[in-house]
């Protein structure tokens, strides 16, 4: 991964650039939030010209790491206003590495309602027109543009939403079989992709795992070492491998943090009728997958194959947007969840996003709490761009604002995912002081606070949460920046041979003698970065506390409210 | 003013309290500010239950003292996240004072739906149930309160903006003939009275004048004095009463100020059309008129009454209103500027912001530029509270963002008013860093960038504009404290008696012996009050500056760019 590909979309320029030396050793995360800080003003208006969007594989990206094929999405975020990251699987980021590009810049802005692709194979990369595919929803795109660059490519490409510059629009990716339902959803980086008049970049590689290693054998036997790891680890080796990562829905039930009809209640009498077991039930007997990889190399295989009554077929349906579909909106019918998932993949939405919208739209009244077919029906509006559409296409914030609603469940203008932070306290650190707005990934606290993964830490209890949240950002800051998938998490957390081994796979790819330390202190940087850019973005620690509500009304069964105020402000302090 | 009546909107307590030492010699604006500061936490939600609303006669309402009759509004905006202060003209602010209150503080919330009144009389305050005003537009409830409450009566209410809690909602305030047309518009303070519950305060009270007096000689032989100050001043005394405000259609037009198109343009080649000076032509010609006092003792008489040809009578179209929806929408229509003025002020909304919404939307290609019908149709829409409606309600960065609009001229959330900050760069200067968002009451440096009045600084250069701005900004601050209204400013600054002469009056009324260094001292503290609520709730210096737009598109006809960014930092070093 020696070059840079850098793309003005004003003067529609293709560069190939040398990859600068202060910019060798990061990937992924570590590498879009580097150029966010270092080429985004950032003050500017994320959907005018001073913003980019840049795309990078993860340090280990086009390897034989198990897992290891997450793409990073970075920019200034149109919804949250503050740097952002989001990372997806599918085949794109392999392809990206094994073609030797470190990352893709795309910069400038196309006259307004002019679409391009880029299309980036062994032969070099080129803007074209990307006229026939205007409008069209994220499968159409996908499967148009297999057609025409090849079966075997990778798209990243926005819907509607991103074309209509929508704030919480998504940029998605393709699977192995050309399903277009990988989202690197979250902060609205489709709209960013749409100010620039990008429709899609199309990658095409004949090698997937074929990246330049500078001890082969060692990076083989390393690779093999962390592949046992993960397959042994309970979570990673059986949990999401049989019910993917919907074999959630019971368990936060039953822990009692199921944000259930906007925050209101913390169980939904309904959840296993939209839980991963039932998933892969109906999957199963409709002739779809309870299981399925994101991309190529994957062990933990946590996706599935979901085929609707009217032929349709939504792939996978996350738990994350199970629940943002299903309890947030006490809709307990799995049909009608996967319909509003698929309708996400299509106009190019974040599913957490746009059923958190759904929720603070149904608070207000407007559409009935339980009624999965209004919401269905309110959804499509987004495609005709309408003003309700517009309203559900911008995000929860946007939307409650506009109706006056006070328990709207986000910060710094991003949604909460599926996990209450009342009674699932060390997330509610995360949510409060992620540097990218509400978010469940960036410190996942379910692990200590609800699965006893990596030890055990009350959830209902404020002991212990500010370093458990500031230690997870910190990994998960590193582990964005490998390209491996989150989930490696869990047996990372348990088995003390894990860590090393993914030092070791960097060490024997890269030729360098980095340790542990290094590792953490990649994250600590990441994080930096990150704090330095939003920071400058006029961000302050009056913006890292979550919403009102959580702090005064209390959340059945466990009756208990937020309580952590300014502690939060020491989440950073390392 | 020897007492404050706080009414509790959850507990329905109506109490009055008396005065603490520490506010005896505040009153308008630097007494909401500092209440503000005092009682709300800077991060609430400001229509949640822990943000007030207080309204405060300003020190000398209520005396003989000229055009001293202004109202002060003061809250948490839902509109810029900002401290919040508006204030408006009427015949509210000396009945308060009249009877004896310094202030009256709205705090706590009614269930969602209920709807009071707080009615003020001689014999003492009451809350009572304001259910027949429920949904009725301004008029209908300046008129009902009339009819219930007595023909004098001063009526301070929201429309059916307030109540639906959009965040460009106003409080109106009626003039002595009854328009519900005077309106604390900026800033979403009406959705701040809606969220409370409140839909009217009704006042009335036997005298007008008769606010007590330390020295009543000396204070009548100062307010004589001032009267002759402002009668003897070009503007307030021949250009006010003769055209109104919006004798500066033409003025402003010919500088290449007026903005044009969403701020496209500086000229507008149909300015003359909804000038003042037409206006006053058609409002005569029809029965209405040119020149009106929008409350008892106003010297300056701005204000006009302009019959409709439908019979319906919009009293007062100001200049500001004329530019939002007029040159600002390229309409060159009065009767269609004065339909807008019209529903704005029945619906409960501010004329700027709706224009500046309205001009977003015409840029998002919502509505065509130049079509005043379509507008008036879009503006409609407000009143059923449909998805449109609440766009357009929600002002003009909420409609912006939500249509990928990059040309939204606001600052903080809140629009610009009728001056392009390019080509009158003192008022750039103040709507980037003033407390409010994008407002020019808050520093008008029209005055020296202009119109020549106290001095004359080149609109397109930079030099000695942060120090106007400054200047203007702590005098307006001081101003705005004593309830005057803003326009005493154009005399002041001309005549070197004017301030001295403020001076006495306010040392005749309350036995102070103030000199002109204690007044700038009040309007230092009040922005320093507010910056450092603003602080507090989150506000940096990278709120202090323009839309990016400002700063990259030149503005004909002088073909200039707003320049000015660090130095904008400088404005608050005193």
């Amino acid at each position: 991964m020696e070059k840079i590909l850098r793309v003005n979309m004003t003067t529609k320029e293709v560069k190939v650039e040398p990859v600068p030396e202060k910019y060798a050793a990061l990937g992924g995360r570590a590498l879009t939030s580097r150029f966010v800080l270092d080429e985004v003003v950032p003050t500017c208006d994320p959907l005018g010209p001073f913003n980019k969007l840049i795309f990078a594989p993860g340090l280990l990206s086009g390897t034989s790491a198990p897992s290891s094929g997450r793409l990073s999405v970075g920019s200034k975020s149109p919804l949250t206003g503050t740097i952002k990251e989001s990372n997806a699987g599918g085949i794109s980021s392999q392809k990206i590495a094994n073609l030797g590009y470190k990352a893709i810049i795309v910069e400038g802005q196309a006259p307004t309602g002019e679409f391009y692709v880029i299309k980036i194979t062994p032969a070099g990369a080129e803007l074209l027109p990307a006229d026939n595919l205007k409008g069209k929803g994220g499968y159409d795109t996908v499967a148009m543009c297999r057609a025409k660059f090849g079966e075997k490519a990778g798209v990243m490409f926005i819907g509607p939403a991103g074309e209509m510059l929508m704030a919480n629009a998504g940029v998605g990716t393709n699977d192995g079989e050309g399903n277009a339902s990988r989202y690197a959803g979250r902060g609205g980086l489709g709209a960013v992709m749409g100010s620039k008049g990008l429709k899609a970049i199309v990658v095409d590689s004949p090698s997937t795992f074929d990246v330049p290693l500078k001890d082969a054998e060692r990076f083989k036997a390393a690779a093999k070492k962390f592949s046992k790891i993960l397959l042994d680890h309970p979570v990673c080796g059986s949990g999401l491998p049989s019910y993917g990562t919907n074999v959630l829905m019971n368990i936060i039930n039953e822990a009692g943090t199921l944000p259930t009809r906007n925050f209101k209640f913390g169980r939904f009498d309904k959840a296993s009728n939209v839980s991963g077991e039932k998933l892969a039930e109906i999957a199963v007997a409709r002739g779809g997958k309870a299981t399925h990889a994101c991309h190529p190399g994957c062990v933990m295989r946590c996706s599935n194959v979901y085929p609707m009554p009217d032929g349709k077929v939504c792939a996978p349906i996350e738990y994350e947007s199970a629940w943002a579909f299903g309890p947030n909106l006490e809709v307990g019918e799995l049909d009608d969840v996967a319909m509003l998932n698929w309708l996400c993949n299509d106009i190019g939405l974040d599913t957490i996003e746009t059923g958190a919208t759904l929720g603070v739209l149904m608070e207000a009244g407007l559409i009935p709490f339980g009624d999965g077919k209004a919401a269905i029906k309110a959804l499509e509006e987004v495609y005709t761009g309408s003003p309700l559409g517009r309203i559900i296409g911008s995000g929860a914030t946007f939307a409650g604002k506009l109706y006056g609603v006070t328990r709207i469940p986000a910060v710094k203008g991003q949604a909460m995912p599926a996990y209450d932070p009342r009674s699932c306290r060390g997330n509610g650190v995360t949510y409060a002081t992620t540097t990218m707005g509400a978010d469940h990934t960036a410190g996942y606290a379910v692990t200590a606070n609800i699965l006893k993964v990596g030890g055990f830490v009350d959830p209902l209890k404020d002991e212990g949460q500010i370093e458990l949240s500031r230690n997870l950002q910190i990994a998960t800051a590193a582990v964005d920046s490998t390209g491996f998938c989150l989930f490696i998490a869990f047996a990372v957390l348990d088995n003390p041979e894990g860590l090393p081994t993914v030092v070791e796979m960097i060490n024997a790819m890269y030729g360098t003698d980095l340790t542990i330390d290094n590792v953490i202190a990649l994250g600590q940087s990441v994080l930096k970065t990150e704090r330095e850019f939003n920071e400058k973005a006029g961000f302050t620690k009056a913006d890292d506390r979550l919403p009102e509500f959580f702090y005064n009304e209390e959340l059945p069964p466990h009756n208990t409210r937020f309580t952590l105020k300014d502690e939060l402000d020491e989440v950073f302090n390392f």
